[in-house]
Formats: structure tokens, C-alpha cells, sequence
């Protein structure tokens, strides 16, 4: 046999995506399984020119699996992972149910791609926002040693799935006939608004989403005690998150050591002239698999600070693009 | 005469604003001028039952006028603002023709009121995206003394115009439709899309946008060294800037000391109850002359920094509603 056996449990935006890369990077799939919970089961997809039925998961579809890329929600990845990872799959899992698990690995190969030796049957692919945060910023660490980081992002609607993806056009088209605006994902009308508000709020006042940002980028990068403070905003843009990032750090690094920097690093590309009106965009990074960087400028208020503008495909990148890199790590680790 | 020679000079969304708002706050006009450069001059606007019609403005128009509405382009500004004044009018300017001019008084009322008492004939309103945000920082600042403001804007296309209005409508049509998407006033399609790109780049690699933001912001608060760092964003919203702002001051405030100082602050209305989905929207914002601050929280990331979400009517408070306030102030202080 040549290649491997591949679960992909989802069939949302990202688990769509997700058989789009396989596909595109010649991931070596020797018998693929289509897996979703209940919704979508009995559903056909087509691809690489063949009809797939989506089965309906039990926990006995993982026999036999090498790689299951879980694209589901985190009850499902809760339960279903743990059989996955017993019948001897390793699962790379988009969810939110095992980041901030001690034993799983939470892993953006361009930044801690050796993470994933230590897995035990289950790695994590990290939150979209923090996973392009994370590419752009290593490289700046490695070269000066971070010491705090502020985030504000604008995140498209893409990011809470399809359904909100179909609530901007809905909304967009209501508002274009003058009709009256209904909605049934967001809690307020996301069509021309913003929302400051991704995921449910935690006691401190911060989101699920902002604490994601902290909490994720401290386990990957390593830096348990890295200061980290997120303001995550929903935005009326299908594909692409963007954000507003400042670093500082140990070492001054002059904005031409950091665009020499992160023009090396991997995982980046550097689109940064103003002159030119270069600067990365939204609408441009949807559809690309590298993290996009512009807008670098030194810090006004603080003597070793650097502001970057930061925007990659959230589907791509931020969810599937990562964890088909992942699962590449293990082959190139000899892990699978 | 029971009120003032008033003169209006420009009729795009600020000038019309302007009207508005003149009649809401029974701005005490005894006599009205509408005035633009060429091109809307001969048009007809009804103004509490009475039509003006617009004329083509000359520095003679200016005889008698008392108080002179500047909402025209920078280069007016410069040619007309000192003729107007020789005239004996007290001209508020919107313009960025005279803000950092040493001679001209920049005032946000609620923040440096006083600062029209040294006026010479030409008062300016600051840019809209910071006349909003010194609103909610200047009450943290008498509290407990800023140190440093961070701020990255999610800004409303009506800060560009009316034209800017129109294009992101076209667009969105244009999208909605499956047409080819036309552009005339954004380098780059502004619907579904982020432009981090506002004013022109200037050496440092800030835009005069975000560079504004932090020349004003020093003058009105007179603090000529405080440390201000910006990155302005555009967004597809029609009305209301949103911004995510940072503040670190020599006193630790907490959270609950902040929304308290808030308030009571004049000109700032606090929407912060994230349990009930309660924080500042541009859609919500729209139309109301306050600046709305919610998403107070402690900064992870520095131990006496504050986050604050701020968002406000760019039209009204960020333009229109500030410049009849500054007039307001000058009638209170008998200075008109």
C-alpha cells in the first residue's frame, strides 16, 4: 500500500477545506474515510474524482486508521478522539478539547513542529487567531527574545463556521433589498458591524477566544509566563483573520531586521511597502496558505516595540492547511 | 437679532450632519449661509422649513458672520479659514488644515474646553478617530495619569465621505449580484474586505491617520511626551469608529474603579455587561452623539494597563456633534 489511512471527521468549513489540501499538497492517502456525526451523514462528496459517502461516526471506524484529522466540534472530539487514539490512529485535532491538555502536544509546525514526538495518540491544532499569530511572531523571538505581546484582531465570520459564513450574505442581501435583518448565529447583526465578541466571556471580562490567544501562544512558543493580552473582534469578511499585533522585546530590532527576519521565516510572507501600497489584505490571503506580513513600524510608545499587521486564511492556514502539516511533520519524524 | 450669524461651509456627510445637529441642539442661528467650493453650489437644502440655497463661497460671504462651520476640504480650510476670521468670525474647523498649528486651539469640549479661550479667530476639531477616544481616556488620565496608549481602529467609511459610503454600497451590490467589482475612491475593494491603511504613509511608516492620533491626542490633553502608538484600520461599517484602546497609567485602577470614573464622565455612556451581551456597537452607535465604552478589562499583559472598547458616531461626536459643542463652550464662556 502506498500512502495512508486517513479518517476526516467533519464536513463543515474546515473539514471541506481540509479534503481541498490533502488533495492540493498530495497528502499520501491510501483509502480515505469520510466521517461526520449525525447531521451530514449519508451525504456524497467527490474527491480526487471519486464518490464518497459520509458515514455517520461510531467509534469502530477508526480501526485500521493511521492519521484522523477531527474538524468536529469539541464534544465530539472529546469523546471520539480518545477511540480514535486506542485504536492506534493519531488523531490531529482542530477542536478545542485537548489544547490546554498536558499530555497533547499543541503544535504549528513552522514554531514547535518537534512538539510533536511526544504525542501520544492526540495532537491539537491551535485556535485560527493564535496559529498565524504564532508563525509571525517566532521568528521575532528566536532572533530577540519576546517579552509581551498585544493583539487586536478583526476575524472573519468564517471562523465560527459555514452557517455564519451564510449569515453575512443573508444579512448583506436583506439590507441591499431593504429588507429586515434576521439572524440566528451572532447576537447581533454582523452585516456591517463588528462584534467584540468571539466565544462566551470569562469571569476576568475576557473571551474564550482572547484567552485562547494567551493561553495557546504561551504552551507553543514555550513561555509558560509570556504576558499576552488579546481584544478578538468579529468583522463582516468571509475568509481571512487580521490583526493588529505589538511585540516587545528583550533586544531592539529595527524594522529592517525584522523584515529581513520574517522574510526568511517559514510560513511567511513579507508584503510591506507602503510606498506601493503593499500591505497584506483579507480578501488576498483567502485561498493562500502562508501567514501575511505588513505595516512594520517601530513602536511609538515603547523603546524596544514593533507593530505588525498580520492576516492569513483562517480556514486554510488557521485550521486545515495546519493540521495537514502536522500530520506531514509525523512523516518526516518517522511517526507515521 | 436673538442668535448668531451662522456660516456652514461644505455639504458633504459632515456638512449635512452639521445641519442636523444644529437643529436637534437649537444651536441659536438668527441667520444661516451655506457655502461650499464649486462643485455643490446652486443645490437646494431645506433647513427647519426654509430652503438655502447653497452659494459658491467667496471670502466676502463671511461679512458679518459670527460663527463660521468649517466641514471642507483641508486646502479651503487654509485659503478661507483666515479670511473668515479677518471678517470677525470665530471659524471651527474640521479640517486638518490648523490642528497642530500652535496658534489655533484644538478642543474636544469635554477634554479641553478652556482651550478656547485663546482662540484667534480659528478653533480646530481634531480628527474623529481621536476626538473619541481622548473622550474616554481623558477621565482615566485625571484618575490616575496616562502613561502610554496603544490603539488599533476598526473605522467607518464615512470617515472618507460620502463618495466612500457610496462605493462600499456599489460594491456590496455589485458582489450580491456576481458583477465585477468597481473601485474609485479605495486603492483596494473595501466590501468584505480590511483596508490598515487610512490617510497617506508618511516616512515612519504610520499613516498621517494613525500619526494624528497621536499628535492630537498630546495637544488636547496637553501632554506634549505622552507616548501614543496607532494602527488605523479601515472596515466595511457605514457610520461609527470602533477602537480597541490600551491605556497604562502611573496608578493602578481597577476595573471597577474605571467603569465607575466612566460613568461619570461627561460625553461617555459605559455598555459593559458582557454576562448580558452588553458592549459598544458601531450599528448601535450610529446617530447618538455619545462615545460608548464598554469591554473594560485588566491588561494581561502589564500590571496598570486597561483595555477599553470605544466606539462612537464619527460623523456626530467624531465631527458635526464636536464642532457645535465647541461653539456651545465659547457661547457658555461669552466668548460669541
Amino acid at each position: 500500500m502506498s500512502g495512508y489511512r486517513v479518517a476526516v471527521l467533519g464536513t463543515g468549513a474546515v473539514g471541506q477545506e481540509l479534503l481541498r489540501i490533502l488533495e492540493e499538497r498530495r497528502f499520501p492517502v491510501a483509502e480515505l474515510r469520510l466521517l461526520a456525526t449525525s447531521r451530514s451523514a449519508g451525504q456524497k462528496v467527490t474527491w480526487k474524482g471519486e464518490t464518497h459517502t459520509i458515514k455517520e461516526v461510531e467509534p469502530a471506524d477508526f480501526e485500521g486508521v493511521q492519521v484522523a484529522f477531527f474538524a468536529a466540534s469539541t464534544g465530539a472530539s472529546k469523546e471520539l478522539a480518545p477511540e480514535a487514539a486506542r485504536r492506534g490512529a493519531v488523531v490531529v485535532d482542530k477542536s478545542n478539547a485537548w489544547r490546554m491538555d498536558d499530555t497533547v502536544p499543541l503544535v504549528v509546525p513552522e514554531v514547535n513542529g518537534e512538539a510533536v514526538e511526544k504525542h501520544r495518540g492526540i495532537i491539537a491544532s491551535p485556535n485560527c487567531s493564535t496559529i498565524q499569530m504564532v508563525v509571525a511572531i517566532k521568528p521575532i523571538h528566536d532572533a530577540a527574545r519576546l517579552t509581551r505581546v498585544v493583539v487586536s484582531t478583526y476575524q472573519s465570520v468564517s471562523g465560527t463556521g459555514r452557517e455564519a459564513m451564510e449569515e453575512l450574505s443573508r444579512q448583506t442581501r436583506q439590507i441591499v433589498d431593504a429588507e429586515p435583518v434576521t439572524r440566528s448565529v451572532y447576537p447581533y447583526q454582523i452585516a456591517f458591524n463588528l462584534l467584540p465578541h468571539i466565544d462566551a466571556f470569562e469571569p476576568n471580562g475576557y473571551t474564550g477566544e482572547e484567552m485562547k490567544m494567551t493561553r495557546e501562544t504561551r504552551k507553543i512558543m514555550g513561555l509558560p509566563e509570556l504576558p499576552v493580552a488579546a481584544t478578538t473582534v468579529r468583522v463582516p469578511v468571509y475568509i481571512s483573520h487580521s490583526e493588529s499585533v505589538l511585540v516587545e522585546t528583550e533586544r531592539k530590532l529595527t524594522v529592517a531586521e525584522a523584515r529581513e527576519i520574517l522574510s526568511r521565516a517559514p510560513g511567511v510572507t513579507v508584503q510591506d511597502d507602503p510606498s506601493r501600497n503593499v500591505y497584506p489584505l483579507p480578501l488576498d490571503a483567502a485561498g493562500q496558505d502562508d501567514v501575511f506580513v505588513g505595516r512594520i513600524r517601530e513602536d511609538l510608545s515603547s523603546p524596544r516595540g514593533l507593530h505588525l499587521w498580520v492576516v492569513s486564511d483562517n480556514l486554510r492556514k488557521g485550521a486545515a492547511t495546519n493540521a495537514v502539516q502536522v500530520a506531514e511533520e509525523l512523516i518526516r519524524r518517522r511517526l507515521l
